[in-house]
C-alpha cells in the first residue's frame, strides 16, 4: 500500500487517501456533514466506519477549484474486516485458495507480521468502494437540505445522491510508483514479451487483467493461421482449392481455442482467487426506478418495476427499433453497392491509375460510414436499454451487449454476406474485407486512444504539461495529483474493447479462408492494440476500480456463437469452390447434400467437443474438491462432537434423577 | 413410521426393524461378531451407533433357512442426527425448504412434539443405509477370520463385504400398510387420475418419483399430437402435404415439452427438498480396483487406476468393440430388408390372404431379433463397462448410458432411417414403424412386469400363496415378511424404464409425420405402462432404497438430443413432401437450400428457447435467492459482532493499559 501520500484524520492521527469522492461544488453544508458523519460512523450505528477527510487545497488552487473534494480511506484494521465481507480469496498456507477471514489472518501465506502489503491497493479501493455502496439509509426520509431527494430505509445513500447528481464522481486514487513500475514492464519495454498479467491484475483488477489475457491469448492463437496465410499472399495463390484447406484449419482452429481458453481462464481466476468466490447479491442498478415496495428476496424497501411493463418496452419499443436499424444498415448496404458499380463503370470506361484507386474509394466510405453507424447505434442502444429500466445491472449489461452484438454483426458482415453468397464474387469479397478490416482497424485506434489522449491534453493543457513535469517528482502535493485525476476521462469498461475483438475475431474466422492476409492484420492490429490499450489504462483514463470476474462472461457465449456462425459459413465458401465441385460434376444436388452432412457432423463433433472438455483444469479441480470435502468433513465433525455431548448430557440427567430418587431431600447441584 | 412391527434391542428396550443385512450363511462367527459390534460403537469410537439384531427365526423356521439374517434400526434421535448427516431438506416454518438440523429440529413445520411421523420410513431407511455405507474400517488389517479380505483405513467395511460375497445383500423392508394404501390409489383405483406423486415419493424416494412424474409428463405432451393423429388414421389421409402441418408441429412440439418439463421437475424438486440439497461426496464404487495409494481430495487411502491405463481400455477395446456391435446391427437389417424383399416376391407371385400376412412377418421377427440384440447388448455393455474401471459410479453410469444409447439408437432406427432417406419408400416406413413400436410395446410390456412376476411365482409357489393370504392379516410375523422380501428380485434402477421411453420418444418424434398413429399407440402403452410400472414396484421387486435427485440427470440431455435429431429429420421429411417439392419446379437445388436453411433457423431458435426459457420457475428462483441471501446477510452480521468485539476489546486494554500507567504498582484483573 502507498504510504508516501497520507492527510490527517480529525484525531490527529494519518491515514493513506485511497478513494476520492467529489461533490458539486454547492452543495448545502448540512447535507455534506450528514454524509460525511454517516461514512465515518460504527457500524454497529448503521455506519461504514471510514476515514474522510476534506481535501485542503495546495499552493496553486485557485478560487475556480471545486472545494468539495474529499479523500476516503480506512485503518487497516477495518480494511481487513472489510476484505472477509467483501469474501476476497487469498492463498492459504497449504497453498490452496481460501476465503479470508480475519481471525484466520496468521495462516494466509502472504500474511506477516501485521499484513503489510497482504492487500493491494486496488483491494483496498475496492473494499472501500463496497463499503461506500453499502452505506445504507436508516430512518431519514430525504438526504438532509434537500427535501426531494428521498430516502427509504435500506437504500443506498452514495447511489441516490449520484443518481441525484449531487455526488459528482467517486474514484480511486493512482498509485505513483506502481503505475511507473508497471507501465516499464508492460509497454515502455522495448523487447516483446507476454504482459505481466499479475501485476495487471494487482494494479486494475481482475476482470481488466482477463481483458489483456484474453487479447493475449487470442493474438498467439492467431499467429499459425497468420503463419499459413503469409505464403498465400507471397506465392499470390489465387486458386480457391488451397482455401478450402485453409477453410477447414480455420473450422478446427476457432472450436479448439475457444475451449482451451476457458481452461486457461479458469487457471487464472483459480490463482487470482476469483473462481470460487460467492458473488455478492446484486444491488438494484443506480440508474433503476419505480414504485416503492418490497423486494420479496431481501424483504427490503425497494423500488419495484413490474415486469410485464420491461417486456412491453423490449417488445414494443427496442425490437422494431433494433429491426429498423438493421433496414437502415441494409439500405446503406446497397447504396455501397451501388457506388461500387458507378465506380467499376468509370474505370471499366477508360482504366488509368486514378480510377484504378477510385475503385477502393467505396469500400473505404462505407468502412467508415460503418463505423460512424455502429458509434451513433452504440449511444441509442445504450438509452434504449437504460429506458427498459432493469433492475440488475448484469441484466441491463445483457440486454446492451445483445443489441450492440446483433446491429454490429449485421452492419459489418452483411454486406460480406451478399458479396460472397448472393454476389458469389470472391475478388470483391477479398477486396471489401480487406478494405473493410484495414479502414477499421485504423479508425478504431484512432478513436480509442489517440482522440482521447488528444482531446484530454487539449482540454487541460496546462495542467497536463504541469503534470509531465512533476509526474517525474516524487513531491507532487496530494492535492495536487486529485486535481489531475479527477479531470482525466472515465474508462467505461471493457464492452468496446471486447467487441472491437469480437469483430476482428469475425472477419477472421468467416471469411479468412479467401483472404488468408487477415489474419496476419489481426495479429498487426493486436499487438498495437496490446500497447494503446495499455497506454489509455495507464496515461489517458481515471483509474478505475478494481472487478473482480472469474471469466470473461457473456463474451464467451458471443465469441462461442460467432464460431458456430463460422462453421456454417467455411462449409458453404467449401461448398462454392470450383475444385469441390469438380467432384461432383453431375448433380449439384449431390454436391449440397455432402456439403449440408459435412457440416451437421462438424456441429455435432463442436458441441460434443464442448461436453467432453473439461472447462476446468484437472489440477484446479482436484484443489476446489478438497475445499469442499473439507468443508463437509468439518460440518461432520461437528455433527458428531454434538452427538457425543448430548448423549454424555442425557447420561447425566439419567444419573441425576436416579440420584434424586434415592435422595428425595438432598438437592444436586 | 411403521411401529407395529419389532424387534428387542440387547437392552432389552424395542426398535423398529427398518433394513435387513443378509450374510452368507457359513460366514465365521467372528466376522458376524465384529461387524455388528461395528455396526453398535458410539460413533466418537468410529461406529454406526444404530441398532442391530439377529432376526429369530418365526414358527415355520426351517433347517434351511439362512441363519445370518439381521434387522437394523436406530433410536429416534440417532435418526435425526443422521437426517442432518445425510443433509435431509425439511419444510421450515416460514414455508421455504432449508437443510434439517437437531438444533433447530422445532422450527420445521412437520415436527410435532417429539417429531412422530417427520421423518418417512424410506428417508430413515436411507439414513441407515448411508450411516453403514460410512461405517470405515480403522486400524484391521482384514474382516476377522478372513485373512484375504484386506481393510485399510477409511475403507468401507459393507462396500468391502459386499464386493467379497459374504454380506449377500442389504435391503430396506416394506411397509404393509402404507403399502396397501399406496398400491390402492395409485393403480387399483378404476377411475384414471394423476398418479399419487407425493405418495410416491413418500414410499419410494425422489428418483423414482421424477420417473412416474416424467412417464405421466410424457403421456398428457403426447395427447394433443394423438388427438391431431386420430383423423389422420380414421380419413385415412394418404397425401404427404397434410404430413408436412404435423411435422411442423412435432418439431415445436418436442422442444417445448422439454423446456418445461426442466420447470415442472425443478417444482418438484424444490416441493421435495432435493434441488438445491448438496450433492454429498461420491465414494468409490464397489466394483472398483486398483493399487492402494493417497486420493488427493480426501488423504485418505484408497486404490487408485491411473486415467491412462482407462482411457487405453475404452479407446482401444469399448470403442471398437461398440462399432462392431453396430456393423452386426447393420448386417441384420440387410437380412430383414432381404426377407422383406422376398416375401414381397411371394405375395406379388399369387396375392392371397396368407402372403398379405407374410408381409408382415419379416418386420415381427425384425422386431423381435432388435429386443433380443439390446438384452444382449446391454449386458455385454455393463460388463465392458464394469471392465473400464471408473472410480464413482456416476462416471459408470454415463458411459454404461452412452454405450447402451448409441447401440439401442442405431440398432432401433437404423431400418428406419435407410428406408425413409435411402429406399425413400414411405409406405413401407410406415409399415415397419408400426411393426416396431406394436412389437417392442408388447415385448416390453411381457419382459419387465410379466416375466418376473411369473418367475417368482414358480420360485417360490408355495411362499407366495402363504403371502397372498397372509398379506391381508396384519399378524405375519416379521421373520415371516423378512424372509418372503428377501427373496422376491431385486429392482435395478430406472435405467431400463427410461430407456424405454426414450425410444418411445425417438418413435415419435422422429417419424410420426409418417405414422400419425404412432402417439397414440405411445399414449396407450404408457398408460399400461404406469399400471405395469406400479405393480412391478409393489408386488414383484424388493423395497428399492429411496434415492434422492433434483432432475432426470442425464437422460434430459439424451432426450435434448434426440429432439434435435427429430429437428434434422423432420426437415428432411418436409423437404421429400411431393407437394413441398411442387413448389420448387424446376430446381432441386433451390429446394434442398430452402430447406436447410430453414432447419438451420429451427436449430437456432431451439437453442435460443433453451437459453430464454429460465430451467427454474420463478417463485421458486426468488424462494431459492431469499434463503442465499439471509445466509449472506448472517455472515455479514456476525462479523459486525466480531468488529464491535474487537474494538471494545481494544478500547478495555487501551484503558488498561492507560490505569497501568498511572498506577504501575497495582495489578488489574
Amino acid at each position: 500500500m502507498q504510504k508516501s501520500l497520507s492527510v490527517y484524520d480529525s484525531d490527529g492521527s494519518t491515514f493513506a487517501p485511497l478513494v476520492v469522492i467529489e461533490l458539486v461544488s454547492e452543495t448545502k453544508e448540512e447535507a455534506i456533514a450528514w454524509l460525511l458523519n454517516r461514512v465515518r460512523d460504527k457500524q454497529q450505528d448503521g455506519g461504514a466506519e471510514l476515514l474522510v477527510e476534506q481535501l485542503t487545497p495546495g499552493a496553486q488552487g485557485t478560487e475556480k477549484d471545486n472545494p468539495n473534494v474529499y479523500v476516503v480511506g480506512a485503518s487497516w484494521q477495518r480494511l481487513l474486516y472489510g476484505a472477509e465481507d467483501v469474501g476476497l480469496f487469498k492463498e492459504f498456507n497449504d497453498g490452496s485458495m481460501r476465503g479470508f477471514t480475519y481471525a484466520n489472518k496468521h495462516n494466509f501465506k502472504e500474511f506477516q507480521g501485521d499484513g503489510d502489503g497482504f492487500l493491494s491497493m486496488a483491494e483496498c479501493q475496492y473494499i472501500i468502494k463496497h463499503e461506500l455502496d453499502n452505506l445504507r439509509a436508516k430512518d431519514e426520509a430525504h438526504v438532509p437540505g434537500y427535501p426531494k431527494m428521498k430516502l427509504y430505509p435500506g437504500k443506498s445513500v452514495i447511489r441516490r445522491m449520484q443518481s441525484k447528481g449531487i455526488l459528482v464522481q467517486v474514484f480511486p486514487l493512482h498509485e505513483k510508483e506502481e503505475l511507473k513500475r508497471l507501465s516499464f514492464s508492460w509497454f515502455k519495454k522495448i523487447k516483446l514479451s507476454f504482459q505481466p498479467l499479475d501485476d495487471i491484475r494487482h494494479y486494475f483488477g481482475e476482470g481488466m487483467a482477463l481483458y489483456f489475457g484474453f487479447l493475449e491469448y487470442f493474438t498467439l492463437a492467431l499467429i499459425p493461421m497468420a503463419l499459413i496465410g503469409i505464403p498465400y499472399y507471397l506465392f499470390d495463390w489465387e486458386d480457391y482449392d488451397k482455401f478450402t484447406v485453409f477453410a477447414g484449419f480455420n473450422l478446427v482452429w476457432c472450436t479448439v481455442i475457444l475451449e482451451l481458453w476457458k481452461r486457461l481462464s479458469a487457471s487464472l481466476a483459480y490463482g487470482w482467487g476469483t473462481l470460487s468466490r460467492k458473488k455478492a447479491f446484486e444491488e438494484p442498478r443506480p440508474g433503476f426506478h419505480g414504485v416503492l415496495g418490497v423486494n420479496p428476496v431481501t424483504g427490503r424497501a425497494e423500488p419495484l418495476y413490474s415486469n410485464a411493463k420491461r417486456q412491453l418496452r423490449i417488445y414494443l419499443v427496442s425490437v422494431p427499433f433494433v429491426l429498423l436499424c438493421l433496414y437502415l444498415s441494409l439500405y446503406v448496404m446497397m447504396i455501397y453497392f451501388d457506388m461500387e458499380g458507378w465506380a467499376l463503370m468509370i474505370h471499366d470506361e477508360e482504366p488509368t491509375f486514378w480510377t484504378g484507386l477510385l475503385l477502393f474509394i467505396p469500400s473505404i466510405i462505407y468502412a467508415v460510414v460503418i463505423e460512424i453507424m455502429n458509434l451513433i447505434y452504440r449511444y441509442a442502444a445504450e438509452f434504449l436499454t437504460g429506458w427498459e429500466n432493469h433492475r440488475l445491472e448484469s441484466t441491463f449489461q445483457n440486454h446492451l451487449v445483445l443489441k450492440v452484438l446483433v446491429f454490429n454483426f449485421f452492419n459489418c458482415f452483411a454486406s460480406l454476406f451478399y458479396i460472397a453468397f448472393v454476389m458469389q464474387d470472391m475478388v470483391l469479397l477479398r477486396q471489401s474485407l480487406a478494405t473493410l478490416l484495414i479502414t477499421s482497424q485504423i479508425l478504431n485506434q484512432i478513436m480509442e486512444a489517440f482522440l482521447p489522449y488528444w482531446l484530454q491534453r487539449r482540454r487541460n493543457k496546462k495542467a497536463h504539461k504541469r503534470m509531465i513535469k512533476t509526474m517525474e517528482d516524487k513531491e507532487l502535493p496530494l492535492s495536487e495529483q486529485v486535481k489531475l485525476e479527477a479531470d482525466m476521462s472515465t474508462y467505461l469498461g471493457t464492452f468496446d474493447d471486447y467487441l472491437e475483438l469480437f469483430l476482428l475475431f469475425g472477419y477472421v474466422s468467416l471469411f479468412s479462408c479467401v483472404y488468408p492476409l487477415a489474419a496476419v492484420l489481426v495479429v498487426l492490429n493486436n499487438v498495437t492494440e496490446v500497447y494503446s490499450d495499455a497506454f489509455k489504462m495507464c496515461k489517458v483514463f481515471k483509474r478505475p476500480f478494481s472487478e473482480p470476474a472469474a471469466n470473461i462472461g457473456v463474451w464467451q457465449l458471443a465469441f462461442e456463437a460467432m464460431s458456430v456462425i463460422a462453421v456454417v459459413t467455411n462449409c458453404a465458401l467449401i461448398g462454392m469452390s470450383p475444385k469441390v465441385k469438380s467432384y461432383f460434376p453431375e448433380s449439384e444436388t449431390q454436391l449440397i447434400l455432402w456439403v449440408v452432412g459435412f457440416e451437421h457432423f462438424l456441429l455435432a463433433s463442436k458441441f460434443i467437443l464442448t461436453f467432453v472438455i473439461p472447462d476446468v483444469p484437472k489440477h484446479i479441480q482436484i484443489k476446489l474438491s478438497r475445499l469442499e470435502f473439507e468443508s463437509l468433513e468439518a460440518l461432520k465433525k461437528r455433527l458428531r462432537l454434538k452427538m457425543a455431548a448430548h448423549a454424555v448430557r442425557s447420561k447425566v440427567e439419567e444419573n441425576r434423577s436416579h440420584l434424586a430418587g434415592q435422595l428425595p431431600s438432598s438437592k444436586i447441584p
